[in-house]
């Protein structure tokens, strides 16, 4: 039996999660539940799962994520919470000795250094949940690093693939929210829309996986089929192929290094008919760009380049911004840091400040 | 250092086996050579890479092989020789010791039980460097039986696959002796448009990975670049891709479990665009229905099938039957076989009995 806190337990990611605990009665059970804000759903969980450790957000903040991702009934701690505020959890939770199963893409691209650090030192195993980083574990399995020559994530595109630079520029929240095949909250839709959330991804894989940027491709595959791919040394790709459905990547992370049975239906590459690739177009859409020029220098710029994104997508949200115009936020803020000198990155403290530094040099750029 | 014996060796398998070894001379080396009939290039190939052990099948006859592929010197034995002349030599390598790469069908669609369970005794490897079987090899790498839930053998669908039933009847040998992909030798090429090839294939996946006929597919894929498929109980799908050279699986074969460098080029999914599957449609491809048939009734009924194709496919290349009749002679001598109570094979004496007695019962129907 598994005991499982999970950050973020409201969420879509969240819900998922509970899904696949109810489908595993006799192996998994739930133990401790934090959510943001949503106060009703997360008492409803509660009495659902009968679980007697929880935090809001809202009301304990960080303290309270930790408390349940530390909990001595924990074994392991899926961070399914968006955004940065379940950093120090996660952080608390693998000094505390925990598995971690991390559907969270700001933890890694902000601390990968520090995160990946301290599971090393406390033989903590991160277990990726997003389906492209899930894919290459799956990929990986068992290999040893010098057969690998390519990580190589697929990326949907996003609704805007086959948009020219002129209509991109025009297109709306309404539109961009539009994903065409997760169903996802509406921050990451837009970072789909505009690859910046591929571009987060990079970053995630170089410290999931430890392999450096320039042995990472990213392939448009708009069907959202093939999760990601590994090409070794020989010329050889394997690739993980499944349904869309978050259930399945979540469920491999609780039953690694074992595989359950699975309730969903099983893939039917015939009734789909055909699966396609393209590059991704690095002009129109340049946050994939911005990405590896930050996983490059790394020290605090892709942190910086993370918060620069969050004030300018939510500006987008809130029609401040075009679409056009959001990487242009981000690149004037790292423009900024690196004029600067960089910033350093070398503690949690440092990599908050960064952060805080980036969110507010990015929110005097839109108001100027 | 490993040192090869090639049964073989003048073939397409054969030629390619000597680029692998002469691109990594310090690790392969070739000591013994066979071939069938082609005595001027069997020369050459031992002139050019100094090898002392040579046979020609046509003039020392089983003999001969068994000599090549039982030497002292030899490691690994790469059976590359179409047809069933070579079993009794790959029989005669397991007994000794040799480590197997097969790139020959009928060894284990004739004698399958025979040949794994002397494998077994031995504790001798047998890689396939067919590139489904290849690729199932390499996705299934390190996991556990109990994880698999299906092998999906993809198939090119050989080069009749849109046409109908009545178009199919009067397609000539020229016409089918043009495969979409790979270039092969007339046999298989004949074998790759009845899909009977994709049957032999489903037959030798069931010995190599011990999985059940009824959890082995077939999945159409035009391209052939996803060599093959495997399922897992989760619903998650492993899947191997590499540009269509057999150069990689025979590397494979003999660098396992390492992986060397390879000098291909790389997969590129983008610049290929779109991969394409579709379900085989049995009712104009009947050959494969066979297969599963002789397959599930064990016995002699694959060496029967096996026999009675070689005889239909040689009348064809002659124009003495119809593209369209050759199901109907090999289903003909099978429905024969069964109703005289089937045949024993539990000795390779009696599975070359089942063999002569088939071809004997084709021609018979051939000649009426």
């Amino acid at each position: 039996m598994k005991r499982l806190a999970i950050l973020g337990s409201t969420g879509s990611i969240g819900q998922s999660t509970l899904d696949v605990v109810r489908a595993h009665p006799d192996k998994l059970r739930v133990v401790a539940l934090a959510a943001g804000s949503n106060a009703n759903r997360l008492r409803e969980q509660a009495a659902a799962f009968d679980v007697r450790v929880t935090a809001l957000g809202a009301e304990t903040g960080t303290e309270g994520l930790i408390a349940v991702a530390t909990h001595p009934d924990v074994d392991m701690v899926i961070c399914a919470s968006s955004g940065t505020a379940a950093l120090e959890a996660v952080l608390a939770a693998i000094e505390a000795g925990k598995a971690i199963a991390l559907a969270n893409k700001e933890v890694l691209v902000m601390a990968g250094h520090l995160v990946m650090a301290a599971a090393r030192r406390r033989g903590v195993s991160i277990l990726p949940v997003d389906s492209e980083h899930n894919a290459i574990h799956q990929c990986l399995h068992a290999r040893r690093p010098e057969e690998v020559r390519r990580l190589i994530l697929t990326a949907s595109g996003g609704p805007f693939r086959g948009l020219s630079a002129q209509a991109l520029d025009k297109v709306s929240a309404d539109a961009a929210l539009r994903h065409p095949t997760w169903s996802m909250g509406p921050k990451i839709t837009i970072d789909s829309a505009t690859l910046m959330n591929k571009g987060l991804e990079v970053i995630e894989a170089r410290w999931l996986f430890g392999v450096p940027a320039g042995r990472i491709d990213v392939l448009v595959h708009p069907q959202s089929i093939v999760h990601s791919l590994v090409e070794l040394r020989d010329g050889s790709v394997i690739a993980q192929l499944a349904v869309t459905d978050m259930r399945l990547p979540i469920q491999y992370a609780f039953s690694y290094p074992d595989r359950w049975d699975g309730a969903l239906p099983a893939l039917d590459l015939a009734h789909l008919g055909r699966l396609d690739f393209e590059h991704p177009d690095g002009d129109r859409f340049p946050c994939l760009g911005l990405a590896f020029r930050a996983l490059r220098a790394e020290g605090a710029l892709p942190a910086v380049m993370n918060a620069a994104n969050e004030i300018a997508v939510e500006a987008f949200l809130r029609e401040r911004l075009t679409f056009g115009e959001i990487p242009g936020v981000i690149e004037r803020t790292m423009d900024a840091c690196d004029a600067g000198g960089g910033r350093p990155a070398g503690t949690l403290a440092e990599v908050r400040d960064a952060d805080r530094w980036a969110r507010h040099y990015a929110r005097g750029l839109l108001a100027g």
